[in-house]
Parts: C-alpha cells; sequence; structure tokens
C-alpha cells in the first residue's frame, strides 16, 4: 500500500491520495499552490492529525520553492504570510500549527534563498520521516494491548491515511497482526463525513483484518451483547490535564465504554499533547457546514428545508473517561503524561 | 396535515402516506392485497409501532373484505393464515401482534361473512380512534413537562407519521405548543434509515416549532454545552421489569442523558407494556440488512467491498435510565407500570 502523502523529489511537489474519493477511486492531487494546500485540508482530500502536519510541512516547502525571488528577507515575509494562511485551514488540530513553525523556526539563521530552500527540504522530509518512525512505535507499544481472537471498536480513521503511514489508532492493529494475532475490528461509520465507512474499512480490510461497519449509534447495543475488549482512537489535541479532543463522537463512545467497563484508548504521537491548552474547556471546537449533514453523499436533500443544524467537527473527552495514552514514549495514564 | 393513514370508506382500502419518500416527496399508497400490505411495512412505507398496528387493522379489514367466499370458516382459515404472513413483516414491535389479535378475536362469534365484515371495519376504526385519543392524552400528560425556552433532544421519529395523529414522543411538544410555550427541539438524524432528519424534522418544523438537525453521535458535546431540559423518545416494546425497546441508539442515548442528569422520558401507549416479556433481554431484536448502512440513499456505495455489517434496528434501554414512561395514564415511573 502506497503512502497517504509525499515528497515527490523530481518537481519538488506535495502528492496526496485525495481521501474525498475514497473508497471507490484511488487518485492523487499535486499540490505547489497555497490555494490549493488550503482547499485539500479544508476539504478533507488530506486529513487526520498527523497527515495535516506532514501535509503542511511538504506543501510549505513545494510552495516556497517557487516563491519568485532572490531577496531572503521577502522570502521569510512570503512563508510567514503563507503559513498563517494555511493555518487558518483548520483550527483544532495542533499539529498543524506545529508543523508550520517548525518550518518557519529553520529559516531563521538562513542569509539565503538558496540555504532556505534547502533548509526547508531537509526539514520536511525530517518531519515525515518522524512521523512514519513515531506511528510505528505506537503501533509496537499498542500492539500489547491486543490480544488474539479480541474484539476492537475504533471510530473516525486515526489509521495509515490519517498519517503517512501505520497512523496512530490503527497502528497498534497492524503491528499486531504482524506478530501473528488475529483479531476483529469494528469501525463506526462516523457521521457525517463517514471516515470510518469510507476509510477505516478501506484500510483495515485492504490489510486483511476482519472489519465490522456499523451506525455510531450502535456502540451501546454492541457492548451490551458482546465483550469488547477495547476502544482505540486518534485524537487531535490533548490538554495538558489529559483532556483529548478527537473526532465528533468520542466523547459519547468513552461514556459508554465507562460504563461497560471497555477499556479506552487514545492513540497519538506525544507531540500532540499541546502544554498552552489548560485544559478541554480551552480547546476551540470547529464547526462546519449543515450541509454536511443533510445534504453531501446522498442522491437527495435528507433534511426539510426550514431546519438547523448542529455539526461540530469534534468533542473533548475528559482525561477521567481515558483508560491510557498509547504514545511512541509508552503507554501513559493521563496522569503520567 | 392530513393524517398519517386512513380507511378510504369509498372503497374499502387502506392509505398510507409513504414514508419512504419523505421529506422530498408527499405521496400515498393504496393498499388492498397481503403482499402490499407486508411490503409496506417491511419496506417501512409505514412505520412507527402505533402506526404498524393501526395499519395492520384497517389494512387486514381492507384484505378480508375481498375474500372470495361466503363460508365463515374458509373466511376465517383465511384471515388467520393471513394475519399470521403480516405478523411476520416486523418482529418487534408489540403493537402489530396486538392489533391482529384484536381483529381476529372480533371474528369469534361472527356466524356468517357479512357479519364479520362489518365487524372487523368496527373494529379497526376503534383502534384507529383510540391511538388518535391514547396519543393525544400522552401529549396532554407531557406538554406538562416542557417550559416555555426548554431545549429537548428526540431520537429517531415517534411523532404524528409513527402514528395516526398527534404520535407519542413527539405528543407533548404539540400540545405544548398549542399551550402558547415556545421551545427548540434537537431531532438527532437517526442512522441508518434517517427518520429523524427525514421525519421527525419535517413534521416539527411543518408546524412551526424550533427544528435541529444533529448527527447521533453529537449529542454528548451538545450535553455538555449546553443546557438540556428533557429527552423524549418512544418505544417500540416495554418489558414488565420497565425495560424499553426502542430504535437503535436510545440505549446509548439515554447513558450519555445519565451522565449529564439529563431527565430521559419514554412515551408510550400503555398497551406497549408487554405482560408476557419479564425483561429487557427477552424482547427479540430485528437484524436488518447492512446495506442500509452501506448504500442506501447515497449516490456510491460508502464501504468498501469486502467488509460485514452490525446492524440492529433496536436496542433495549433499561429501566434505570428511564426517568418516567409517558403514557395514556399518567406519566409513570418504572416501578409504577
Amino acid at each position: 500500500m502506497m503512502d497517504t502523502l509525499w515528497l515527490n523529489e523530481e518537481n519538488d511537489s506535495l502528492v496526496i491520495i485525495d481521501q474525498t474519493k475514497l473508497p471507490n477511486t484511488l487518485e492523487t492531487l499535486e499540490i505547489t499552490t497555497p490555494n490549493a494546500l488550503y482547499d485539500a485540508i479544508k476539504t478533507l482530500a488530506v486529513r487526520g492529525a498527523p497527515a495535516i502536519g506532514v501535509s503542511a510541512a511538504i506543501g510549505m516547502y513545494a510552495i516556497a520553492k517557487r516563491f519568485e525571488t532572490t531577496d531572503i528577507t521577502e522570502f521569510k515575509a512570503r512563508f510567514s504570510e503563507t503559513s498563517e494562511y494555511i493555518n487558518s485551514s483548520r483550527p483544532t488540530a495542533v499539529n498543524l500549527s506545529w508543523a508550520l513553525e517548525r518550518m518557519k523556526n529553520v529559516l531563521k539563521g538562513c542569509t539565503t534563498v538558496d540555504e532556505a530552500r534547502s533548509s526547508l527540504k531537509r526539514e520536511c522530509i525530517a518531519i515525515r520521516d518522524e512521523d512514519i518512525a513515531v506511528c510505528r512505535k505506537i503501533g509496537e507499544n499498542g500492539a500489547s494491548l491486543i490480544t488474539n481472537g479480541g474484539v476492537y471498536i475504533t471510530h473516525c480513521n486515526a489509521g495509515r491515511l490519517a498519517a503517512v503511514r501505520y497512523g496512530t489508532a490503527l497502528a497498534p492493529f497492524y503491528v499486531a497482526q504482524e506478530q501473528g494475532k488475529r483479531f476483529t475490528v469494528h469501525a463506526d461509520e462516523t457521521r457525517p463525513l463517514l471516515q470510518g465507512a469510507r476509510l477505516t474499512a478501506y484500510e483495515l480490510s485492504s490489510a486483511g483484518i476482519d472489519t465490522v461497519v456499523q451506525c455510531d449509534n450502535m456502540v451501546a447495543s454492541l457492548m451490551s451483547e458482546k465483550k469488547i475488549n477495547g476502544i482505540f482512537v486518534g485524537c487531535d489535541r490533548v490538554a495538558r490535564n489529559g483532556d483529548a479532543a478527537n473526532k465528533i463522537g468520542t466523547h459519547g463512545l468513552a461514556l459508554i465504554a465507562k460504563h461497560f467497563g471497555v477499556p479506552f484508548y487514545v492513540c497519538a504521537p506525544y507531540s500532540t499533547i499541546d502544554l498552552n491548552t489548560k485544559c478541554g474547556a480551552d480547546i476551540v471546537i470547529e464547526h462546519r457546514d449543515g450541509d454536511e449533514i443533510g445534504e453531501k453523499w446522498y442522491n437527495a436533500k435528507m433534511t426539510p428545508n426550514g431546519v438547523s443544524y448542529y455539526n461540530p467537527a469534534f468533542d473533548v473527552t475528559p482525561h477521567e473517561l481515558i483508560t491510557a495514552f498509547v504514545t511512541e514514549k509508552g503507554v501513559l495514564t493521563p496522569r503520567q503524561l
């Protein structure tokens, strides 16, 4: 299976799998302009906190490579300006601003445009390689939580399609499979954008893992009739106290898991912990257009005219509902973060 | 607004609003044959426990009116046989078997086919009229639980479209509105069949009630950020101990409501209590085809090939999560049933 995104070194462009087309069509997009990068993130052609971060890094290199200037001051100013624009594409994931900041920082010591371009290239490749290594390590640490014959639930897509390779919440499954374990993963379809049905089901079943798709509202029924060995989700931002923002529906899933005594694991790179955010209440939640609920995907509009919508893209799971965070540094309770 | 279903006395047929076409098209179906009645219930052209019961009663009258026999023994035998077939269309709602049983019972004393036909007609009209009266009374009893300026949640459609008129879970809103109260109702879209988005939103907004549509997985987020004054749902079967089967997702919603201290009301005719069922575990839950999750409504298949589905149509909410049952006899706690 190919990576989710990469740097095309032949023409210095960012290439991403267009995830709005999955699971029916596997198509890629080549990105070299600020508008194309902004749109790819905004429209979720690339999505998932780690993948957004790496795309922003490689994308900013591709864009800056094309700045028509030899003046380093102008180059840095344009980089800053473009970076701010890209940062406004989605507010919740910490990885976006973190990756953009890292790219901007390497420019500090540069005195020529050529030097700046080489530094940006080195840095975006480093960010990509670190993502792959960190996800692999999350998978290795999380695989110990997966038992042969176990049944698991995941929500949204925090798999390889949400990162460059392996993913976060699904990485433990891939490593456990390499270790010879066999198990079943129930994927919440994840309304309104169906990342579970379209993306998680696609990548798990492509990997030969036994995959069951269900609606988000079926988890209490499932947990009441069947032993579930654990729930693995990703996350977009973790506050200092361990409250974790993730795809809408995660909070409810965690409450239901708590009731049924099912372990609830949040898988994320350690960099997802945002020390500047004290607790969940301080995390800005993106609200998206109601058409995603009433019209998108459908043959006909599914709601009558004259209704309004409530469509937050994320919610915050309080730390007391989280059994542990699976990070590249190990499996840590919220207090150990 | 017209009734959801009625007896067309000109040609002795059952007429129903075809709910598979809402909210885009308001179309009716005329039913006079066993296959048409079976299909209308099976495909959810008519759905909702009370509406299914009344449709079965009027439909069986329309069908029996057309039995070509003057032999009362043969008439009764054919009635029984057809009745069993119709009863197999959906297993969970108690109202279906209850209405069919009532219709069969009136045949007992009949000695001629003419007498049988008149008795069936009287009985199906009585069942319909009782439904209207019971729903009205549920509305009156429940309206006292609704405050001016309040915000409420409902799941699936237990409104007028689930009955003949008024409905069960939505009846309190209609009566409260008549009393001059103004309030907001959040309708869960209710995957996979979208009864909330298509039907509840349609009937509430048509009635001029402030209506918000959300995905089922957004309720924990909503309850954590906003005061919700109560949740009103219908139900398909109540066991002797107060455990209640209702549309899939109700159990999870009740667990989340309990966590946030939001009152959880189950609205139903007293006849929904099935004394033959000891507790929730004894209720047969209908599982439906996975295509409803992966394909129905969509422009393209939303899941990859090779995955399986988990698609129960109902779940059981344990009585300890239910604040009260709103019935025509009053607002009763599970212990008072």
